[in-house]
Formats: structure tokens, C-alpha cells, sequence
């Protein structure tokens, strides 16, 4: 796996360039799962958690396992056989949750929008109207289009239905504003390798207080069993507590690296990360615009803080022009929803970088577009990007 | 998270002690799972593994989650509403398997046998004979007690029956002698935790032909979302074929720590390991033995080769015990069996450990027994394992 | 040492940005000196190190220690008592040079030319002419302002007297065009963490075969003892030959790094490295020139590949301008020169970085001046970098 | 550098087996050598170094070097032309500093003793008595053949005269009992890679106030440039005082894996350091001799705590009897007194090991003993190591 640098610079919507020092946190002699100090290693990343989520009242959970598997324990913890489930479909993980669900025995009725859009508010109101849903499903931001559904309208609405709203945080946790105590959202759940900052491997879930208390008064058995919270239970609150104890083995060094960089997160503080992440994603989309691109979501309002997913330019080959861009040090991913696959590429902004980061992504896409002659003055998005960050 | 000493001999049976090397991958900048060069060594961990499990004609699955999920991939994947399954139960994984299948539409026998013991072989005949079961599961080394199951024998009987058989390898793979080919087992899985030498977060299994086939033929989709192997065979397939995939975002990290272990496994050879394995319990064996500490599996022959589960000493109290173990720098797990949990420890002697490791343990437990008041003569129980090792 | 992020860009001259894979080779366990896996190493680095300064006939010697033991040990070993030797001074290191050589029973003379100039030819060539030296010394790049001395030119004149040149390479080797072998330099050193890419412990040196002849001749015992070849050649000869020998412990985890990095370098090859330094430099340069900042160095031939020495803009406070540009991610050094301290500041552009470093650089030498009120339009500086940047 | 286990236990008297904890510190991305946090590090480093030599009014430097430049360092700077200096030689050591300063323009007497004996005390007295010594060098323990001089004696008579002595502690120092400031050293010196437990690079000394002083006082210049302690000392009180400052590169990853190791030694806390370092020596010692082996040192007093050099035993060939001990995982080195290269090895024991990894050494040389046809019970020796372990 040799190549003649390790230094490069991986701006996807995950896994996402990790802080040398998470990265150095994976590299310690593997205590045992009930060491003293492991405890509150654990202990210290499930607090924090609670901070990164905004969840005073949250109970974290956190196992080994992908965002999927997080979508599944979101879910299936809370139903029982026949319960109706709302999708907020804005793309790939949409269908992805109404393919999940599926297998279950509930009913799955979805709202869908266009590529790029978002369901309207009156389509989702309307639709709780119409039906008694147990629990509704909403991607924050959709990795595969870079579409952000306003999360805090959702829980508004919410609100005057008795339905439990699970918020995919997986492209927008740790990132994009969520607050999830005021915005009284029930489950939020992501993964390690996106805004987290830690390699991928750890499923990621907070649910808040009433929907702890919904889940245990269930009496059906959850239809799963690597997935039943009733088994994580007394293993998060024990390590909170700091006493042993033991489901499966967790996967220790990703939570030590958890701890390391729920620290950092925590160091910076959410409201500048918010903040920081704005910027960013901000002078990413002024300076594609002013080279020309077009974006996947159709609106101002429906970009993301976390990815931005241009339309490739004119006449460029996907692969080629992930290989010009490879050619300069930075990475940056392929589209991802089958219906435009091909003709969108996608930019992830999250984690612990900064505003050179961004101007050394505008500056490899400058220069993949002028590999395919196209006039590209050099340096017109660097100086879009650049009023960007340098007026924040 | 700092202590005098990282330099701390883990002998538990999982996590064990790492190699450096292993470790120091996990430190690497995490590449795209999409990469090039990542795709190569995922393939080339795939193809070790088949070679670890003696499996030419199996299928590897490596997944973000814990054995308790390889366990639920294992079984699920081959079930339908109203199938019979067997458990072979040997202890608290046994317990576990009848309880996980539970939740399933599916009907579960069980054939148990005491503390220490194994279920004989006549009555699993017996059983079989008397139903038609779908799949049965065996622990091939039962973590909790140390007793391991003759695993060559189930796959002879199985033979007779139309029945798929699930070995849960966790504390016996890549340790404990095992041909999945030739023995004829249809499914085994482990964790990478245990003798597969990578810290925690990968499930791992090795599913036949036979079984895949059956698996591929099936109609009634899986009842499970994250198990289902139709969304994994795509991925493991291509990243084999060197072809990128995506169904859930792998565990980069641990999978290039994966791919450095398994090269070492075979660079050592599964029969030197075998060997070596056997050895070091034989040698732990002994020297417990000789220090009047009688063992939680009632015959010789259920002694398995990767942990080794004795007796408290008279009058010694489990956590003084094991504190006194840690003040030598050797970590060694209290019971888990739970009828017996506080009259047992566990030592775990997996993956890359050698005769002094075995060394230092057992003059850590004389040394912890002299602390009891017991009169061990100093050196007695380091003879006894001496005498093995160095006749091997 | 806990900061919100490690993902600092480090561009001063030296220590650099170190490729992650050198850095992790740096926490292998460290082996006996004597282990053959570690002689190997050794061996590899050395026959590597032959290739980076181009000297087919020369002989390498890595010794634990700093670049200003190199500049000792690059001297003391060709002079005897009474012996004369030029210094061609260029700025604090020449200083350092005739500082150094003052202490031993040598004559030292110097050309010295202003700050931000270099000595002319002729004034060297008349110099040589003048009197019998022994060895000259030049410095190739000065590290404290940025000047560069033609070395093949000096190389040149040298060729007409009997006199050895000794090239302080610390600010160039292994980044700027250096021919060691065709341009007939007799010794050059360097540290290992500049453009060699290993944190800092390193003094390495290449003798040319004819001075290598020259010490083997002296009779008269070096008047120092650690730096004294003859300790030091066979050891390096039987690294090179595959076998063991001592005269000091070598620092083994910094020579495993530098085969490691020289491993990468030999990958990139000589020839682009030498022109990826060229563009990199000349980019940085556009970009403060088009900010309006004058450079230390007084004409353009002698601008560096390896570090820019920019005059700070007008009215920015030297320490408050560093802290502007660390608040935007970027490292660079104040000034070194006594004379001018506090009026430029360095930016080191060596190693595995690439144009977004250059990139990002510049966008937070932008930033730091707006902050002092100065009007740069945004993205100024940035076009000129990328105009070079996208032509190369 | 692939092999099967990176798990070696590496017994030589230097490098010793570092603290994973080191080794990770030594991969932290390189800071600038003027950043704060580094300065912080730096100086908790050294003040921390003062504990470890017990030296409360000592001046601690830190260089990028090996042991032998700290001979150099430790002695040049007190020396003036015409100066005599006597040296205590027990060994390959003394040799080499009779040598070293044989370079300068000093006198230099030595004491000496046979192989494994120490110069009786009356000889040093007389010979002290008989001239006028600037100073006088010892060496703590020899490296090269495992024998201890009685360090306080030293002291003890050189209150007697106005000779400075100087301690080589290579070998000793951190492990074995000193108390510089308590018995009147002036100056101790060591590496890095000895029982300071940082890999090799550093050349450590701590000069007493009253060598200081002295120092201070001189005229003559150093005849030596980067040994010359006026450069360094600065530097070294900078960043004591939490500035940064500059004379050469200092070995950054160096450094901060001195703070990490310093940090844990003094938590440990000297006199229990002491107290192990001794009880594992006694051990080892009592199990070779119970294995019937013959020491190097004459005398029980002058074994070391921090190596043991036994003969070989009869018949053995060394490189067969090294290759046996690395077959069993265990490293230890051959003899390097050349007068009796061939007929003796060197066990270290330094550093943060504990009774296991004594137990590990021990079985070892059992079974390689064995591997020679040699009647050794197992476990004899091993009994005897255990015996002194346990009564501990």
C-alpha cells in the first residue's frame, strides 16, 4: 500500500480526513473492555455524545457497526408488528430506509421529492393527517445529493402528531446545525467516519427520553436481535457509571479514538463548528458556481454544510475528471444516486479541516477543468471561495 | 487514559495482545474505501481468510459489528418462518444462540450438557433423527467455560442429515486446529478480536458453496436488513475482483490492520499455529494443574487450545485475585459463565504470544496464589508448563 | 499537547509536513542495531541517500545529530593545523561557519556579500587566486534569507585549485537541482528534517570518493572525536554490506524513517522532484510579489526553491502576523537573520506537500493582511499562485 | 522489515523495549521546534530529567546525539590545554574515553583492572594524590561487561581534591541507584535508548552547579563547536523558561517521547525504580548461576542492576546460542569486550519490563541450553528466578 504520499487530501462525505491524533488514538495497545481506565474512556465519549447532539436528556448509544446498521436499531426498536412508518424520501438513504423497513412486518408509506428537492411541508403535514404513523424517518442531509431537509421544521411539525421523528444525521451530526433537545427529535443517529471524526465502525445513536421510555414499555420482542436496545442498555449506562460490563465486545480502539475526537469536537464547541462548517461549505458553492457548475439541489436553501454536489462540467469523463483531481492530492467522490450517477460528482466539507483545505479543493478542481480545455481563468473560484472565507 | 506501563501482557480470551505492526495500521490516514489501493488489500484480506479457515471453496464476509453479530448473520440468512434449528449447547454461547434465534419466526431445540461438559455425540444424533432440522450451530470453544466441541465429528454426523451446520468460531479460529473444507461445516464465523489478531469491530464469516447456493436459491427475503448477505456478496465479490462497491461504508482501518494480521497468520502456516497454539495450552495447562487449581471442563479431552479456565484458588476473593494478576502487568477475565461466574477465571493464550508470554503468566498467577497465604513452591507451576514447552 | 487539531500545515524551513507513513515508521518497535531486518534498512537508506544527491562515487554517512554537526564533521575531517579554509557567507550560516571553524587551529578567510546577495564570481575566483585553501565552504540555500548560490558554478571554479568544496545543503538538498557527482562538489550535508522528510536527529553527509581519499591520507588524528570519519566508516561500510558493526548506537527509528521517505523520494524521482520544487516556489513567489511584498533576497536568480523570504507588509507587528497566520492553520517562521529579524518572515515550501499546500498558504498570507486593514482584493494573491501552478 | 511477530523482547543493554506509549509519542506530526506547546514539552523534559538524576541544582542538556557524543560533551567543556585527566577503566568504555581524549590537547592517566574487577580505592586515592587532575571519568556500569563501581565512593573521595568527576550513567542511570546532588557527581551523562527508555538519539547530560560555574568561568574557548555547552545552554534555559530559542534543530519527536517517558518514570518514582531494577537483576543473576554459568564480574558487588553478562555456556557456539534465544522470541546481545568477545553474552534489563518478561528471559536461555544438549531441568533455573521474584 505504499504510494509516494500519505498526505492526501480526502474531501468526500466520508470517511473524511481524521486528526493525526484520532488516527494515533487507534494505534494503542488494546486494553481489556473492562479496564478501569476503558471505562472511562467510554464513559467520557458517551457524555460528550450528549453534548455533540445537543441532547441533554439523550441516552447514546454506541456499537460496532455502519450508519446502516444505525438506521435499522432507529427503527425497528420502536415497532411492532403492523405499525405504519412515514419515509421522507429525499434520495439514495430514502430508499434505502423504505427498502430497510421492508423486511419488517410494518406498513411503509413515503413522501418523495424530485432529484435535488425536498417533500413540501404541506405533502408531510398532510400525510400525518391522513393516517396514524408510529414513527417517521427523515435524512438531515442526503449523502448522495447534498440536499438538507430543514430538521427543525420537521420536529415543529411533529409536535402535533403522536409520531416518533428519526432524524439519518449521518451526513450532518457534529456539523451541521441540530439541536436535538429543543428541535424534539426522538432518535438521531450517524456514524463515526463522517463528522464525528473517527475511521468508520462505530454505529452512532441518541434517543431522547420519551422515546427510552416509549421503547420500554414495549412488551412485543424487537424483531432483531443484534439491534434491541434492550441488550445496549445496561452496557451504555454501566460504562457511564463506570462499571464493567458486557454484550458484545466493543470495538475499543474506535471508542478510545471516539473519546480523542468527541474532546476536540467539544474544544472547538458546537457553535463554531456550526458556524465554521457554514463558511466552508459556503465558499465551496460560490466558487463552483463561479466556475460554472451547477448543483444537484435546485435551491439556495436546500444546500448542504457538510457536501456539495456540482454537475461535472461540460464534456468532462466522471473517472478522468476524479483522476485530474486524484493527480493533485485531493479526492473527491463520484455520484451516487443511480439516476445521475454520472453526472454529478460530489465534494465532502466536514471534520477537521480548514479554509486552505477549501482552497486547495477549489484550486484541483480549477485545474481538472482546465484539463479538459475549459477556459477556467486561474484562480476565478479560489478568489469566489476566498471573499467567502476571508469576509467571515 | 495514562498508567506507568502500556506494557501489559493481555491474556483474556479477546481482545488479546496485538501485534505492533497490526496496530500501527490502524494509525493509517484513512484512504477512500473506494481507493485503489484500498480495494487491493480488502481482496487480499478476503483471499487470506479463506486460507485461515481452510475453506477453498467458501465465501468471506468481513462486516462492521461484533461476533454476536456473525452469529445472527450466520443463522439468518438460511432461515425461513417455520424452520427447526438445533443448538448444540456448551455455556453462555449456546444460551445466547437460543435466545438471539428466538426472535425469529423459527422454532429452536436445544441439546445441553452441564457445566464443563459436552452434549454427547448419540443424543445429537438422536435429535437430528428425530426432526428435520434446518441448521443446527455448535461453539466450537465455548469462551465462557473453556470447553471445546469436537467439531470434526458434528461436521461427520451432519453429513447424514440434511442439515446446514453453523460453527461460532469465535475463541477457536485461526487457533484451534479447523478445515472448514474438509471437515464439511457449512458455515463458520468469528470475530477479529479473538486468534485473527485485529482489535474489536469486525464480524467474520465463512459461508460454503453449499450454503451460498442455498442461500442464493432462497425466495423469502431475509428478515434482517444488516444480515442479509444478498446486500454484502455484491461488495465482497467486487472488492475481491478489484472492483469498487458500495453497500455500507466499510471499516477501512481495521480492515488494512485485517489484512497485516492474516499475512503474518500465514506467513507463520496454519499447521505451526495449530502447533504452537496446542503447545502454549498444554503448557498452561499443566502448570495450573500442578498448582492444585482444578479446571471448569471435566475431561482432558474438552480442553480447548486458546484458553484455559481453572478454579479460583482456595479462599482467594475473584477481584483480589485478578488485581493481584494486573500487579504483575498480566490481565487475565474473571468468569462469565453465570451459575459459576465468581469460582473461575479465564486466561487467554490466542494469536501472537509465545512460550515466554506463557511464562510470565503462570509465574503471575504463583505469584498471586503466594499472596493468598498458599504455599506454592516458587517456580513449581512455571516447571510443570517449562517441561511442555520446552519438549515441544 | 492536546489542541483542537493536529492537521497544522507546517511551512517553515524545516522541521517540514512529514509524510504520515514516515511518521508512523518512527513508532515501530525499535529492533537491535544488530538485528539483520534493521541492518537491511540501514543498508537501503544508505545506497537511497547516494541517489538523492546524485553521487555515484560517494560515500554516506548518517550519524545522530543535528545539521550544524554536519557542518563540523564536513570540515574537521580535511583540516590539519595551520590549514586555510575560504567561507563564501551568505548570511547567518555562513557566520555560523566561521564561528564554528574558529575554533580550531585553522586560518579562515570569508567573501561576504550584503544581506539578500551573494558573493560575486570573481571576487571568489581572485580570492582562490590569493592564497592556498584547503577547502571552501558555500552555503546552497541560506535558510535564514532565502538566497541561493550557484553551486554548479562554484563547483566549477573550484575545479581550477586544489581546493575541496564543502556545500551546506541542510535548505536544498533532495529539493532543489543539486548534481553532486557531475558538479564535482567534494562533501555535502544536510539534515534529516528538511527536504529529506524525517523529523529532525539526522546529520547526513556525502563524501565525494577523491575527498573520501584525501581522509584516508591525513595522518595527523582529528581534532574531535564524535565527528571523526574513521569511527564512522566502517560502521557504514558494514551496514552497506549487510553486516553488523558498532561505534555508536545509531538513533535505529529515525534511520527506519529515512528509508522510508527515501523510498518516496527515489519513487517521485530526482528529476520531478527537483521541478515540483521549482513550481511550488515560484508560485508562492508570484502570489507575495502580486501582494506586494518585497523579498529579502535581491534579484530573482537567487530566489530559492525552498523557502520564500517575504518582507512583512507594511505596518503588520511580526509576532501578530505569525499568530494571524497559525489562527488560519499555516506554521511559517519569523525572521533569522540579526540584522533584519523583524522585518521578513519564511515560508518553507520542502517535502511531500503539493500545490493545495501552496494554496493554502497563500489564501492565509491574504487573510493575515486583511486583518491589518490592507487591501487585498481576495483571491489576489491566490490567482498568481495558481497562474504558475496551472501552467507547470 | 515484515515479520511474523513484531512481539520480540529485546534484552540488550540498549535500545530497551519502549513504552508503546513512547513509541506513539515519537509519530505525533512534528510541531515547529518554537511552537508553545512544544517549548512546554520540552521544559517539563527537562525538568523533569533533574528527578530522575536526583540532581535539585542541576543543569540538564539535552542533545541530538549518541552516548559517546555525551562522553565528548561531558568533558571537552572542563578541559583546558595542558589539563591531566585520570579515567577509571573498567572496560570498553574507559578505552574509548581514554581515546576520545587522547584527540585533545589534555593528559589523560588511567587506573585499570582486570575483566570483570573494578580499581581498588586505594589506587584511585593514590593516584588522585599524586598529581593534579581536572578531572577524573567513571563509568557507573560498563556496558560491556556488566560491572558496577560503587559511584558514591567516587564521590566520596574526590571531596578530597578539586577534580570534577564525571559519570558515565549510560548504562546506569535511571535504573540504577544515583543521587547525583547527595554524592557530589559534577557531571552525569547518558543516552536516550538505555534505561531512560526513549529510542536512540539523544545524548543527555546534567552538569552540577559547581561544574556550571566553572564552566562559566573558562576563557579558552571550547575546542570543539557542538559540544561547546555555551551554545546550548540558552537554549536549554529558554525553554526551561517557556521561550523558544534557537541554536540548532532540536530533535522534536525526540523530545516529546523523552516527556512521555520521563513522565512515567518519575510516576513509578526513583526508589521504586530503583527497587525493581534491582530484584529483577538478582533474579536473573540467581537463575544463571543456578543454571551454572559463570558471570563476567569477579564479585556479587559489582554486578549490575541493569545488565548481566554470563559466559556462554560450555560448548555453545555464540551466534548458535543468540539465534536459539531469538528463536524463542527473547533478543539478548553477544559479548563486546573484544578481549573476551567470543566467550561471554549480555542480558539487559532495563526499563519498564517487569518479572514476566524476567520469566520469559529466563526460560529462554533454558531452553537454548537444552537446544545444546545441556541436562538442564526445566524450570531450574526459572525456580530461582521466581525465588528472588517472589520474595520481593
Amino acid at each position: 500500500m505504499t504510494k509516494i504520499s500519505e498526505r492526501e487530501l480526502l474531501m468526500i462525505p466520508g470517511p473524511i480526513n481524521f486528526d493525526p491524533a484520532v488516527l494515533r488514538a487507534m494505534s494503542r495497545p488494546t486494553p481489556s473492555h473492562t479496564a478501569p481506565d476503558f471505562i472511562e474512556v467510554f464513559g467520557e465519549a458517551l457524555k460528550g455524545l450528549r453534548k455533540v447532539f445537543m441532547a441533554e436528556d439523550g441516552q447514546p448509544f454506541v456499537v460496532a457497526g455502519s450508519g446502516t446498521l444505525a438506521m435499522e436499531m432507529a427503527t425497528v426498536n420502536f415497532l411492532a408488528r403492523g405499525d405504519k412508518v412515514l419515509v421522507i424520501n429525499t434520495g439514495y438513504f430514502g430508499d434505502r430506509y423504505a427498502d430497510l423497513l421492508s423486511r419488517y412486518p410494518v406498513e411503509v408509506r413515503q413522501v418523495r421529492a424530485g432529484i435535488g428537492e425536498v417533500p413540501p411541508t404541506a405533502l408531510i403535514r398532510e400525510t400525518l393527517e391522513g393516517d396514524s404513523y408510529k414513527l417517521m424517518t427523515v435524512t438531515h442531509v442526503d449523502t448522495s445529493t447534498g440536499v438538507k431537509v430543514d430538521v427543525e421544521n420537521i420536529g415543529r411539525i411533529a409536535r402535533d402528531f403522536d409520531t416518533l421523528t428519526i432524524v439519518d444525521g449521518v451526513c450532518a451530526t457534529a456539523a451541521t446545525e441540530f439541536r436535538q433537545g429543543d428541535w424534539g427529535i426522538d432518535v438521531c443517529f450517524t456514524a463515526s467516519q463522517k463528522a464525528i471524526g473517527v475511521p468508520p465502525g462505530l454505529a452512532i445513536l441518541m434517543v431522547s427520553k420519551k422515546a427510552l421510555d416509549r421503547f420500554q414499555e414495549r412488551t412485543e420482542p424487537v424483531l432483531n436481535f443484534y439491534c434491541d436496545l434492550k441488550n445496549w442498555l445496561p452496557v451504555m449506562h454501566a460504562y457511564e457509571m463506570g462499571r464493567p460490563s458486557y454484550f458484545a465486545t466493543p470495538p475499543v480502539n474506535l471508542i478510545i479514538a471516539l473519546r480523542e475526537s468527541v474532546g476536540r469536537i467539544l474544544e472547538e464547541g458546537m457553535e463554531n463548528r456550526f458556524k465554521r462548517h457554514r463558511t466552508m461549505a459556503r465558499a465551496v458553492q460560490a466558487a463552483v458556481k463561479e466556475l460554472g457548475l451547477t448543483m444537484v439541489p435546485k435551491r439556495q436553501e436546500l444546500l448542504a454544510e457538510t457536501i456539495t454536489a456540482p454537475h461535472y462540467p461540460g464534456g468532462a469523463d466522471p473517472a478522468t475528471f476524479l483522476g485530474y483531481m486524484k493527480d493533485e492530492g485531493v479526492i473527491v467522490a463520484g455520484g451516487l444516486h443511480p439516476e445521475i450517477k454520472e453526472k454529478y460528482f460530489r465534494i465532502g466539507h466536514m471534520g477537521p479541516i480548514n479554509d486552505g483545505d477549501i482552497l486547495a479543493t477549489v484550486g484541483a478542481v480549477e485545474k481538472a477543468m482546465r484539463r479538459f480545455g475549459l477556459d477556467v481563468g486561474p484562480g476565478k473560484g479560489l478568489a469566489a471561495a476566498q471573499g467567502i472565507l476571508s469576509s467571515s
